[in-house]
C-alpha cells in the first residue's frame, strides 16, 4: 500500500470474483482515490487469496494486480465492511436483493450493477456521461429512509448506457426527443461468464436477450428524466421502442437508432454533428479521474464505429457514434457504439463514485 | 439427360461460376421444367469444363452435379444463347450492364440478379413469395421497346426479399402500411466471393453496406406498390428507413422491423399472428417446384429465428418471423430470417421463372 | 407407426433429450430396422412429451420429428425398458455410471455414448467403419458376467473416432504402424450442451480439453488392437501422442496427423492414397442402413478438407481425408476431418446396432 | 518533432501503408532511438499524407500518430531514402524483389520482412529473441558484395518466430534438438489485408497455408544453425515437420510442438520448464528498448496460453507458453502462443535495429 493511501477512500467490493468485479480490480488497483480494502464473494471463495479464488475463472487480458492477488477474499457479511467509504456491487441480482438493501441500513454507500433498484423511485439511476446531476436524489433517498450517509446508486444496463449519452446530448442542445426506435448488437460479455453457450452465439444472431428490451425502454426515460425541487423523480414522455440481438462478438454493444425530436423543423445532420462533439458532461468539468476526454467521439468515415476498433477507445470510457444521418422515417438515424465491460458496467460505478466523492456525498 | 429433357426449357446462366451461378446450378441440376443447356462466364473460363473454371473456387456443401462437371464453359456472346428459352443471369452490375440488355434486344428472357433494371420503370422487380403479378408489366416493357418474346424481370437485393414478404402478408390483410424502420444483421455471403475480409468482419460488426440502405428503402416500395391497367408502374406512399449492418454469420440475413399501419386501430399481435401464418402467394397457389410449402413460418418460441437453425428450413425457399410483438413508439414489431444466397438470390430467380412459365410467359 | 413397424426392432433410447439423444432421435426416427419405444431422460423430463421437455434445448436444424413429440418421456428405471430389444444411450459419463450396468444386468442390450466402460476390458470400444469384428468380444463379455442376452458396447470418443478410420485403412494394406503424433482442432458441439462458454472459444483457441489427450492415446490402440480366440483383448504396440485444441467451429473435428510404419521402407504417397480410397470396412459389406458408400473420401484440393464444407457430405457417415504428402520426420502426414456429432457420436452407435443386427447379436 | 530528434537514427519505411507498414508506424513513433522520417508505398499513395493513402484502409486499435497522420507519402525511390540511417521495409514479396537489394546496393540498411532473402547464404535471418549473434553474417554478407554500409537483414516467418524461441532455450540449456513436430493454428492477420475471405476461414479451419510449412521447416534449422569464423552459414541437421493451419482468430498463433532430442536421457518436464523460464536472449541483455522483460512466459494454468488472453501480455514482444508435459511418442510437448503482428512481424524487425544499433552496425 502506498504512503498516500492513508487518505484514499476504503473501498469494499461485493461480487468481488465475477466478472464485473474483476474489472473493479483492475480498474481500482491504482486509482487515485480509491484504495481496495475489503473483497466479498460468496461462500465458496471465502477464505481464499483472491487469485485463489480466481484460478481458471479469471479472464482478463491483464493479469491480476500484485496486491491484490494475495488480499483474502471473505463473504459479504456487512460487518466486515463497516469501515469501508465506499462500496461497489458486481453482484448479480439475486445476490443483490439479498445484500445491497443490507449495506445501505448499515449507512454504507453502495454502487450497484444489479437491475434490482434501478427502477426504485428513492434510487438514481445514473450514467456518469449523462446524468449525475440525479445524485441529488441522494438526499430524498436517506430522508425517506431516516439515513445519514449510507444510499443506494445504480448504474444502467450496458445496452442503456450507450444509448443515452449520444441522446442526452441531443436534448441537452435540441430539446426533447419524441421518438427513439433502437436495435441492438450486444456482445458475448454482456451476459457475464460462462454467460452465452457458443452453441447458441456461433455463426448466428439470437434476436431476444431476456428483460433487455424493456430496460432499456424504461431506463432511458429514467435516465433522461428531470427531477423535482424536492429531489424526487419526475416522469418523462419520451417513447423508446427496442429490438435487442446477441452477436459473435466479445466485447462493444453497436446500436442502430432513429429518433424524432419534438421539435420542428428538426435540426440538421450538421448541426446534430457538431451537438455530440461538443457535448460535455459534469463528470468531465469536475475532472473525474476516470472521465474520458470526449464523452462521445464522432466517427467520420462511413463504416465506423465498428466495435473490434473502437470499443477500446478512451479505455472504453466514452461513446463512439457515426453514421449520423437522415432518417427518411424519423428525424436523424446513427450508430452507437459502446464498450459493454467499461463504461457499460465497471467503469460507471467507478465514475459515479468519482463525481459523487468530487460532490462532497462520500465525506 | 433424362428422356424427358426435350420438354423441358432450354436454359442459359450467365455467370455460371459466381456464387450467384453455383447456386443455380445446385437448384438447375435436377429441375423438372428446366434444363441447363449454356454456360456463360468470363473470357478466363471460357474453353474450360465447368469443373475446371471452378477448381478451387466451388464453395458449395454440395459437390458439383456429375454432368454439368464436364459441361463446357463459354463466354457471355448472345449468339451462343440464341436457342435458350430462359437466361437466368448471376452477373454483377458491371457485365450485367454490358450484356443483359443485348440478351434482351436478341429476343431472350432474362431473369438478372443484379441491381441495374431494378428500378427501370419498364422492368418488373420480383420477389416471387410476394408481386408475381406484376409480371404482367412485362407486356408493357415488349411493347415500348418493340419486343416480341424478349424481356427481362429482375429479382430483388437480398436484404429486402426477406423483409418484403411479411410487410405483404400485413398488407394483403389490413390494407398499406405507413411506415417502416427495420435494422438488418446481414451474413457474410451476401458479399460474394471472396466478399468481405475475414479481418473486417471477424469478431466484429460493420454497420455499413454500400447502397443497401438506399435499395431496401426504394426497392419495398416498388414491389409493394401497384400496376396501372397499362401495366405501368404506379407509385407508393410507403416510407421506409433501414439500417444495414454486416455481422459474422455465414448465411442468413436476420432484420428487426417496426411497422405501422395506416388502420386505426391497428390490428393485434393475435391478427397480425395470423395473417402471416395464412399468408400464401401465387407460386403457392400454382404449384411451382420451387414454391415453399409454407411461405412465412411464425415462430413461437421466444428467441427464433435464427440464422443458424433456421436459414436451411424449407431448403431456404421461405422466410421465418418470430418475436411478433406490440412496438411501444409504432404498431408491431418482429424479427425476419431469411436465407440470402436461396430466396434471397437464385431460388427467387428460378422461382420467378416457374411462375412466368406457369403463366404462359416462357411460350 | 407403419405397419411394419412390428417387425422392426424396439428401441430404448437413454439421455433422450440431451445433444447426442437428439441425434438419436433424428436417425432412427425413420429408421428401416428400428422403431423408438421408450425414451429415457432425468427425473425432471419425466411425466412430458418429447417437445415438452425439450422446449427452449432442441438445438437440431432439423424439426423434432412428428410422430416422436408426442411420445411420453419418461425417468431412466430399467423397468420401463424391460421389452426393448436394443438401448441406445446418450448419457454422460456420471448417469451413465448409475444406469447402464443395470441395464445389462437386466439382459438388455446396450450401446453406450459414454467414457465409462471403452477401456474396460469385457466391453468392445466399436468404430463402426474400423474394428465391428471386436463384437465377438460379446461372447466373452456374456460369459464372465453370466449373462445370456445382455451386454454393454461402447464406440470411441468423437476426436479418436475421426483418426482411427485412415489409420485402419493402412494398417489393413501396410501392416502396423509404430507411432502416430496427431494435433486435433476440435469443435463447439463436442461439448454438448451449454458445453464451451462463448467467452471461452470465440475469436480464441482453447489448446486443452480435459482427458481428450488421454483418450486418443489409450482409445487408438485398443481400437486397432486384435482379440484372441477366446474374445479376449490382446494388447497393442502403437505409441500415439495427441494434442488437443478447442477451436471456434460449430460442428466438425480436424486433425493433422504424422505416422511412421514398421514396415521399412514405408509405402509411398500414391500407395498411401490408394489404400484409402479403397478402404471398404465390414458395415459396408453388410450394406448397413447408415454405412456411408465411402469409408474414406479422399480430397485432392490442396487446401481440403474444411469442417464447413466437408462435415455433412454423406450425412457425416463417413471421413474425409486430404493433404496426403510426406512428413519431414515421420513417413507421411495427412489431414482427416469428420464430423463429431454424426460419426463421432450417434451416427456410431446406431451402425454399431445395425452390424450387431445383421450379425445376429440382437436376437 | 522533439528536440532529441536529431541524436536520433533517421528512419525510412517501404510499404508504409499496408498491415505490417502501419505496426512500424505505431512502434516507432515514439521510439527513443528511431525517427520516423521518410514514408515511401505504392505509386498511388504518392502526394499524399499518411492519413490520406490510409483512408478506409487503416485498421489499427489505436489512430494514426498525431504527427505521422499528416507526414507526406510518396513512391519507394531510393533517392528519396538516401539519408536515412535504417530503412524498415513491410514490402510483400513481390515489391520487396524489385526494391530491397536496390536501397542494399545504395548503401542502406533493410530490415526486410519479405520471404524473398530469408534463405539467401548472405543475408542473416534473424529472430531477435534468438539468435541476433547472426548479425555477424553482415560482415560477410558486405564483403561478398563489396559494400561499406549496406545490408539486408531479415526476419523470420511469423509462425516460424514463435516456434524457434522455445526450441532455443531447448537447445541453449540442453544441447541440440534432433525433431520437431509441429501443429500451427493461424491467425487471420497473418495474411494481411484484405487478406483470407471471411466466406473461406468463418465457422471453419482451412488446413492449408501455401508455403507456409516449408518456411518453417526451412526457417527453423537456419536460425537455430551457427556461423563459421568467416560469418558463413552453417548447415543444421535439425528436422522439422509442419502443419499449417488457418483459424478464426484475429491476432495471435497458437502452435502445438513435440520434440525429441538428441540427448539420451531427455531432460525432465521440470527442467524444460526452468530452461525456459530462465531463458534470456541478447536484446534483454543489451536492454533494447522493445524487448520483453521475458522472453518466455510459461503458463501453469491448464488451458493457457490462449490467442485472445495472452497475445498482449508484454506488448506482444514476448512468446508464451504452456502445458509442458512429456509426450508418449518424442520426449516434450508444449503448445507456444505469439503475437504474429507484433513478435512475429514488425516488432521483430524493429528489435533487430535496436541490437544492431546498440552493437554499432548502424553507425
Amino acid at each position: 500500500m502506498s504512503p498516500a493511501a492513508s487518505s484514499k477512500k476504503r473501498v469494499g467490493i461485493l461480487g468481488a470474483t465475477g466478472t464485473v468485479g474483476q474489472r473493479f480490480i483492475l480498474l481500482l488497483a491504482a486509482h487515485p482515490h480509491f484504495d481496495i480494502a475489503v473483497l466479498g464473494a460468496s461462500a465458496a471463495s471465502a477464505g481464499k487469496t483472491y487469485a485463489q479464488a480466481t484460478t481458471g475463472r479469471w479472464k482478463q487480458v491483464h493479469p491480476i494486480p500484485a496486491h491484490v492477488a494475495d488480499m483474502p477474499v471473505g463473504d459479504c457479511d456487512v460487518k466486515r465492511f463497516m469501515d469501508c467509504d465506499v462500496v461497489f456491487s458486481g453482484l448479480d441480482s439475486g445476490p443483490a436483493a439479498e445484500y445491497e438493501h443490507v449495506f445501505r441500513e448499515a449507512e454504507l454507500r453502495v454502487f450497484s450493477n444489479a437491475k434490482n433498484y434501478r427502477q426504485d423511485p428513492l434510487c438514481p439511476l445514473i450514467v456518469p456521461l449523462v446524468n449525475t446531476q440525479h445524485l441529488e436524489m441522494v438526499a430524498h433517498q436517506r430522508k425517506t429512509l431516516g439515513l445519514k450517509r449510507g444510499f443506494i446508486v445504480t448504474n444502467a444496463n450496458c445496452s442503456t448506457t450507450g444509448l443515452v449519452v449520444p441522446l442526452k446530448a441531443l436534448e441537452a442542445k435540441f430539446g426533447p426527443l419524441d421518438m427513439v426506435l433502437v436495435s441492438t448488437m450486444q456482445a458475448i460479455s454482456g451476459a457475464g461468464y460462462p454467460g452465452v453457450s457458443a452453441f447458441d452465439v456461433h455463426d448466428n444472431v439470437v434476436p431476444y436477450i431476456s428483460g433487455e428490451e424493456e430496460k432499456i425502454e424504461m431506463e432511458a426515460a429514467k435516465i433522461l428524466g428531470s427531477i423535482s425541487a424536492e429531489s424526487a423523480f419526475v416522469d418523462n414522455a419520451l417513447r423508446v421502442s427496442a429490438h435487442c440481438n446477441r452477436v459473435p462478438v466479445i466485447d462493444g454493444h453497436t446500436e442502430c437508432a432513429s429518433v424524432r425530436f419534438a421539435r420542428r423543423p428538426a435540426p440538421s445532420v450538421e448541426e446534430v454533428v457538431q451537438a455530440m462533439e461538443q457535448y460535455r458532461c459534469e463528470a468531465q468539468e469536475l475532472a473525474c479521474h476516470s472521465a474520458p476526454e470526449r464523452a462521445i467521439i464522432v466517427h467520420k468515415e462511413v463504416d465506423r464505429p465498428q466495435p473490434r476498433l473502437d470499443r477500446d477507445a478512451q479505455n472504453g470510457a466514452g461513446v463512439n457514434v457515426g453514421r449520423i444521418r437522415k432518417c427518411p422515417v424519423f428525424d436523424i438515424k446513427f450508430v452507437v457504439l459502446s464498450n459493454n465491460v467499461m463504461i457499460g458496467a465497471a467503469t460507471s460505478s467507478v465514475m459515479n463514485a468519482e463525481v459523487a466523492l468530487a460532490k462532497g456525498y462520500l465525506d
